[in-house]
């Protein structure tokens, strides 16, 4: 090959999660590392039913070119839906709708970053982010994050010694992988320092309806009278993945940029995938949806923490999230991570090294990243006994 | 707003062929600006038939996450459909399944260019991926087309004058807006020039099954010994649009990166978009559709062009396309082009002005395009005549 890969790809890796899930493809590993919602809780059976009634009564629509900007009907659902069980949009926003939630970090970092360009995020955070960052050749700054969310001293040295960062990327609730929930009065003071820094927030909530305990925080997009907020949404994991349907709420004055940044990616979203979602809000109850799937939620979060605490205790560290689908846990006592993860592969349970959601994914890191939505509950209990069992033979060689 | 855009979005103005196609879309307005294949040609009934199996019978894979690559069985069929076909693709190569034919460009540039750096194309050519390459800040170095495509003399030239360019985009069959097809003897000449300097060639076919006269040029890809070709190829001109599923054809050393690529737009594409094709691929014969549809574009493409040399005759010149979806017609008169394509709006015939396919959108140009694809049968007499109409009005001026 005579040719060059571009400077920013030159020296990209595939993300690290991507790879273990083909991992976790193979037969017989419990996979602990996938980000999958619970494929108990896709509705299949309405699915099923809305296609057929789309393809029966108007396929052309269906399979025609769309607009950029989305299918306006759903535009519109999620707009009043959006408005109402979050208080997130309005005039002087716009819904647009795009192909999964990744698609939204990529448009926004097209149309706010050039390459070279600082992007301040939460350290850990979700590996899919963090590689769209890299792969527009931004540079990452880090901030560590409490157990209620970015830790927001550390912002304020990160944003001082980054004059030039473009915004800052956060996922709020139940965080990728941290599994924590930005406070109120955290949020605030985001918004603030993005204020006044004239940064943006890029507001990235793909888990927000998953809450199982405790109660509902507003979001920064909620707050945002100055139109700095550009926040995510999906289906992804209250519907289902596969099907590549998500929303970006943009202020008017980036919706244009915004608009060509997807018109350029991939023309608009499946037509037939936006008019399922628009169906499903036509002829089901969405909320009632959601509070149907919590439970599963709520049974199988509390399944993994029991039974971490049964059989890890207190060589596993971790903050019970209140939602989402990640437990994110320290090893506490000397073991080498990275040789505890290539155990747990041996003994085929597939978990995520901390390290893939780091910044710099070299340094040291002591932490796993555990999914208890893909698993089955029969798995969930096996594969965290096992997990136990080899924490026991470190022990036993002391 | 106290942020600013990026620098390369800052300037981008938005399609002007997709804000026009919303023109088309208002009642009564005959849509010769569209770029949509025919709707009577859409397998609507095979579509429905293919998504009631899927979700019946396996409704968990068409909804979880997929692959980035895509749809394994998918890729297979479209790798040894291309192979049968047009000779295209091997072992050296990888088949990568995307969200539409414009997000293989959009990856090409993100993989093999930087901010910056210049493209070479065909001018006129496509507004959808030349506002992408605009897109990552590069820069448009045209090369005007003869009759038989590209002219090599100017190719030359061009890629003298700009050494570090990166590819050459190039739509060799039915050109968009062009019409044009490459000759056998030019795509041999632009692959030598490519090879010698270090140019790679990403060749888009979305047009290439739709021929209705005369016989296949074999593709660039097929010459590809030294794995510079990328090619990109679609089902949104044989299937249908709406279910956004195309191909690239990726010579190995840059699968990898586009792989990344496509992980960080969307980290795949809609599995159950990606299954129906592949079980129009098990359950019905491709070939036998194309042949079939491909009566449908001949008939429309005659109508148009019989329609021209009726109302229009030598005041509007165009190379009559052997395929495709588009004619590409000059004015030969001293008619000012935007004032003749505002006119027709006026009538409610919408036609997209030359201007927006070419590198300088601002220098003067005697060209429309047509589309004979979207307009009924009716529509495109009906709107030629009209054509013809508003062409008499000047005539009868002088």
């Amino acid at each position: 090959m005579s040719y060059k890969l571009s400077d920013k790809y030159r020296n990209l890796k595939p993300s690290a999660v991507r790879e273990i899930l083909k991992a976790t493809n193979e037969p017989g590993m419990i996979a602990f590392a996938g980000g999958s919602p619970a494929v108990e809780a896709f509705p299949c059976e309405e699915v099923r039913k809305l296609s057929a009634e789309i393809l029966a009564e108007d396929p052309v629509s269906a399979l025609v070119y769309g607009v950029s900007e989305g299918y306006e009907p759903l535009r519109q659902q999620v707009s009043q839906w959006l408005k109402r069980r979050e208080n997130v949009g309005g005039d002087n926003d716009s819904v647009i709708i795009t192909a999964g939630g990744t698609q939204v970090m990529d448009i926004a970092t097209r149309i706010l970053a050039s390459e070279g360009d600082t992007i301040i995020c939460e350290e850990p955070s979700f590996i899919g982010s963090l590689n769209c960052f890299r792969s527009h050749g931004c540079k990452l700054a880090g901030v560590p994050i409490d157990d209620d969310g970015m830790n927001i001293a550390a912002l304020k040295k990160v944003v001082e010694s980054n004059p030039g960062a473009k915004f800052i990327y956060t996922i709020p609730n139940f965080q990728n992988p941290g599994g924590t929930t930005l406070s109120l009065k955290k949020r605030r003071e985001m918004y603030e320092i993005a204020r006044e820094n004239n940064l943006v927030i890029v507001e990235d909530n793909p888990y927000g309806n998953l809450r199982v305990e405790g109660s509902d925080v507003p979001s920064i997009k909620s707050m945002d009278t100055d139109g700095i907020v550009l926040y995510a949404g999906s289906f992804s994991k209250i519907l289902a993945p596969g099907i590549r349907v998500a929303y970006a709420v943009v202020p008017k004055p980036m919706a244009g940029a915004f608009t060509i940044g997807k018109q350029v990616s991939d023309v608009h979203t499946g037509v037939l995938n936006q008019m399922i979602v628009s169906r499903w809000f036509d002829e089901y109850d969405v909320d009632e949806h959601i509070e149907n799937i919590k439970k599963i939620y709520l049974r199988k979060r509390n399944l993994m923490c029991d039974a971490l605490d049964k059989y890890c205790g207190e060589r596993l560290k971790y903050v019970k999230p209140q939602g989402g689908l990640f437990i994110w846990a320290r090893l506490t006592e000397k073991i080498d991570m990275l040789e505890y993860v290539g155990k747990l592969i041996e003994r085929r349970v597939a978990v995520v090294p901390g390290t893939a959601f780091m910044t710099d994914d070299t340094a040291p890191c002591a932490y796993i990243r555990l999914n208890f939505s893909t698993p089955s509950d029969e798995d969930i209990v096996k594969g965290v006994k096992i997990m136990g069992e080899i924490l026991n033979e470190y022990e036993d060689r002391k």
